[in-house]
Order: C-alpha cells, then sequence, then structure tokens
C-alpha cells in the first residue's frame, strides 16, 4: 500500500456490489466474495482454496524498489491470503507485465527471489504470462489446500469470543514513514530494520495450524481496524484492549521520540501481514501452546460485543463500523 | 495482438528458459511450461486444468476499444487455451487494475458482456482483485475440468498425423488490417463483419469434445505458422496443403481486390482463436463426423512429416523451424 489518494471515483466495494456480485451466481466457494480467497469444488472433502492479486508500479511499489522487493510483495500478499483461509500453500501462477526498463539482472534478482520463497513455504510455480506493458504490474494466483471443515470464514465470529493478532504490528507502517521523510529522527539501526520490514513482509502462516480453533479470520492488509471491520461484518462489534496491540520495543521506542509516528495511524495502515482471528475462549490455552510450538506470537487483543462499532477497555467509542466487502 | 514492435530487448522464450524454467521444480502438471495450460494435481483420474492470461491497454486492445470487446478478448484468450487442452471450462477469477477513466458504464458494458459469455460457457466468477493502474490491464486465469487422460499436450504428435485447422483463419487480421488502414476498398457490409470479427473474436471449444482423438493441440494466437511450430516442437516437421488452408469466401474475394490483403501475414498473424490440432489418419471419419454434429467446421491442412521444416505441397520449404516455447 502505498498511495491511496489516487483521483479514482468508484471504490473496490463499490464495484463489487454493483458489477461483479452478479457474475457469481451464487456459487457457494465464492463466499459471494467475501472472504480473502475462494475455493475449487474439486472434491467433496478437499477444497483447492483460490487467492490472486495484482501489485502496480507507483501505487504498490516504487519502480526502484529492489526486485526482490517486488517478489517478496506480490508472494506475501497472496499467501498472507491462503493462510486467513486456513489452508496450506501448494502452488502459483504468475502474470507479469514488464517494459524495457527490466533486463537480466532484474530477472536474475526477482526469480532468485521467488526461488527462496519457493523453499520457504514448499511451493513451485506452475504456469504463467509474460506481457509487456508501460508500467510493470504483476498478478499472482495462488493455490492451497484444505479440507473444507477448516476452511476458515471471515464472517464467522459469535458475541464473546476473543480477538487475536498474530506478530507485531506497524512494523510495516514505520518503514514507509521513514522511507517517505527521510527527516524523521532515528538510529541507523532501526532505520535499517523497519526498511526492511516494509520492503520485504513476511506472511504469517499460522492460519492452516490453527484453522480447528479459529473462527473467523483475516490478514491485516488494509489496516488493524480496517481488517476487523471485515470481521465484525456490520453484524458485531469489537472492545479492543488497546494496551495489550502488540508492538515492538524498538517502536514503542520510536513512538516516543516522534510525536509524528502515531498510535492511530499504525492501526489504519496496511501491510501488516499479520493475522487478524476469534476464537472461543476456552481455547485460549490450545492456541497459546499451538503459538509457542510453532514459534507464532500471538495476542489477545479483544473481544467481540453485540454493540456495533470498535470501543476501547472503557468502551469509548473509537471506530464507527462501515460495511467492509473485500474481492477475494 | 496489436503492437509488438514494441522495443523490448528479451522475448518470452528466453525470459522463461533462463528465469523461469527453474521455478517449476520439475513438477508434471506444469509441463515445463511447454503446453497451453498447467494443471492442478486435485485428484488422480479427474485434474483442473489451469491457465492464466494478461491482456494491456495499447498492447493487446485500444483503450477506445468498446468495453464489450476487452471483456470478448480476455476471455476468449483464456476459453481457446482450456479447449486446447482438451477441458471443460468451469470458472475463473478476473484481476481488474483499471485507472479514472472507467466508468460505470463501461463497468455496465464490461460486466454486462461478461454475464453473456458465462452464459454461453456455462461458467461463473470465482473471485479476483481489482487494483488501480495508470494503464488498464486484465489478468483472467480460468479453471477447466478434464480426465488424465483426455488431457492434450502440445508435443505429442507422431509422423504422419494428419494436421486439421478449425473454422476460418485469417479474420482477425483482415478486421485489424481495415481499422488500422482505412484506405482499404471494402464494401461496407464486409467492413463491419470483419472488424467485429477482430473485436469479438470467438473461441473454439472443439478440443473438449475431440480431445480423445488428438493427438497435439493448440490455439491460434499468435499466428498459424508460430503456432504450428509449437506442435512441431523441433522435434518434426510439416507438409502444408496451401489450397486447403481454410479462408472465407469473402476473404478470398477481398484478398484478390487488395494486393495488401497477403496470404502469408494471414499466416503469420494471431488472434485467430481456431484450434490446429493432431490425429491418426484413422480417425478421419470420426472426426469430421464428430465435427459435423457439433456444428464445427474441421480442414485436413497438412499432415507431419519427419523433416524439420514447414513445406509446401511440392514439398518447398515455407519456414524454417526455430524453438518455440510458450508460458502457459
Amino acid at each position: 500500500m502505498i498511495d491511496k489518494s489516487y483521483n479514482f471515483q468508484l471504490s473496490e466495494n463499490f464495484i463489487i456490489n454493483n458489477f461483479l456480485k452478479k457474475l457469481n451466481l451464487n456459487k457457494t466457494g465464492t463466499f459471494n466474495f467475501g472472504n480473502d480467497a475462494a475455493y475449487l469444488n474439486t472434491s467433496k472433502k478437499n477444497k483447492t482454496v483460490v487467492t490472486t492479486d495484482t501489485i502496480v508500479e507507483n501505487i504498490d511499489f516504487f519502480s526502484q524498489d529492489p526486485p526482490e522487493s517486488i517478489a517478496q510483495k506480490i508472494m506475501c500478499v497472496n499467501l498472507s491470503d491462503i493462510s486467513a483461509m486456513g489452508a496450506l500453500p501448494k502452488t502459483y501462477t504468475l502474470n507479469l507485465s514488464i517494459n524495457s526498463t527490466i533486463d537480466k539482472i532484474w530477472l536474475k534478482k526477482f526469480t532468485n527471489r521467488l526461488s527462496k520463497i519457493q523453499k520457504d513455504y514448499n511451493i513451485y510455480l506452475l504456469g504463467g504470462d509474460i506481457s509487456r506493458s508501460r508500467e510493470i504490474s504483476l498478478t499472482v494466483t495462488c493455490f492451497g489446500e484444505s479440507k473444507l471443515k477448516n476452511i476458515i470464514k471471515q464472517n464467522n465470529s459469535v458475541a464473546e469470543d476473543d480477538i487475536w493478532v498474530t506478530g507485531d504490528l506497524g512494523n510495516s507502517y514505520l518503514g514507509y514513514k521513514i522511507l517517505k521523510h527521510r527527516k524523521l529522527k532515528i538510529e541507523k539501526k532501526h532505520f535499517n530494520k523497519f526498511k526492511n520490514l516494509y520492503l520485504y513482509p513476511k506472511p504469517c502462516m499460522f492460519g492452516f495450524k490453527a484453522s480447528k480453533y479459529i473462527n473467523s479470520a483475516t490478514d491485516i492488509s488494509d489496516g488493524f481496524y480496517g481488517d476487523l471491520q471485515k470481521i465484525l461484518n456490520v453484524k458485531f462489534g469489537a472492545k479492543i484492549f488497546k494496551d495489550s496491540i502488540p508492538i515492538s520495543v524498538d517502536l514503542k521506542k520510536i513512538m516516543k521520540n516522534n510525536k509524528t509516528v502515531k498510535f492511530s495511524e499504525l492501526l489504519s495502515w496496511g501491510d501488516d501481514y499479520e493475522l487478524i482471528f476469534t476464537s472461543f475462549k476456552k481455547n485460549r490455552k490450545k492456541l497459546l501452546n499451538l503459538a509457542k510450538k510453532n514459534k507464532v506470537k500471538i495476542s489477545l487483543v479483544g473481544k467481540i460485543i453485540k454493540k456495533n462499532g470498535i470501543f476501547d477497555d472503557s468502551l469509548k467509542l473509537i471506530k464507527n463500523i462501515s460495511s467492509f466487502d473485500h474481492f477475494c
């Protein structure tokens, strides 16, 4: 997420509701376009979960970004969606629209990073397409496997569910901010650390491991508040334990010294690629053990309530809830 | 296919062989990137055939083209690949990268055409992604079903195989030519007919119906000669019965009156979206009956020979064979 202020009249939400929803013919696997991914009805028990994302030059990345960063981003957005569906990634297709600025060195760096990601997540390239275009644009369609019963839906929470978050939030936000606003007072080691966390985001693949304990999940690509809204889906509200929002010690320090690095902005900025998920209270211990076993940090950050809106610990309204649809 | 002269140093072939092939990890379903599509290993007998294509403004279509034409083209290129694999299309995902020139009227026309295509081919939209970009670009990933034994490979011909072509060739070539060169002497009714054949190409879906009689197939997207080379795959050559190449009566007339409309160009131009396929000689009658039953025109245009190259009836060399790889 770089530039969301681009002059554009029609929101994603508007386009989906007015033009695309009619095209899903109410088929089950489409989830009515209300999930991070959809599935192919390949067999009764096992489903092929499908997600697809496009990233475009000057919108989602800068053309001078390292090719490794562009590879990391396009794979991360897709793997993260597969995880949010509770599936295990298997393979992917790649559509590469490139212009004459792309040379052999760029392609070598780009594909070497893909190769590394393939090893890390045990996936392979199935096929794809190469096109020429004026601006660089990449589409990846990623395929995962899941048993039907383990597929996680975005809107399956019930009141009193715990709300959990994986990892730390705000790292990508700070990374982007220090790249754009060089005046920020920050130590060299922090500059490099957060720049890299922004350029090389890693998906949290806990969704597949924990799917049987999860009621609803989504990945944080549009910001904690925005993505939490997807889970609440107008039906519910959330009480958030603000002090429990996981923020790294370094980021906390930097926030203290820089008033322009704001807590509220950090929770509205996307690209964390951590998961928000909800679970029954009774699963707490099991989830914490599973997280520990898989070396994933999880934090209990709130609970689902019947009252509409996002509230803080003392039930002060933080955010109104608006309908939030997402084209999977 | 509009502008293939765009300044671009690295061919598709070069990029695939040098950078992408290593990423398929030699998995069977990828066909080593040498087919129109690949497949997901969803069950032992039945496979989910996957193809993906991107079309980009000013490369594959003009920005002022009717939205219905753009919808028709992106679906046609994908459906045609599914057919060439011998599969039946089931569903698809859509990645829409659009700019601020796209308004509600454009979206209405575009999605109404998608809806019509969905009905014609019994498919539905599974999901997708909407991005903003400076130039319009569309990716469709299409999913088809086929039994493993019926999947058609591109390189499975043997010497003495018949070479068949569906439909008529050159209609899209003439349509493009009359749109670009308005001075062409042509009757009004022909102008409209061929313009529409170029703007609204239709895939030939005979591949699924005839798969058990077909040894090799590909769709004609890069031109008859170029696509025939994919089937020959350096190993074989072809003898072409030039007079049997199916060309409509109208196009033949126009060629007589316009020296700039050339037979050789017509066979090098793509976007016909007809199929080239090979079959054992013994299947002739069965194929002709099946084609008649399905109201598909098929023409016997040549045979596979052991000698490398594409030759005419009197064994005069028409084209040298160069390696022709295609990223599925």
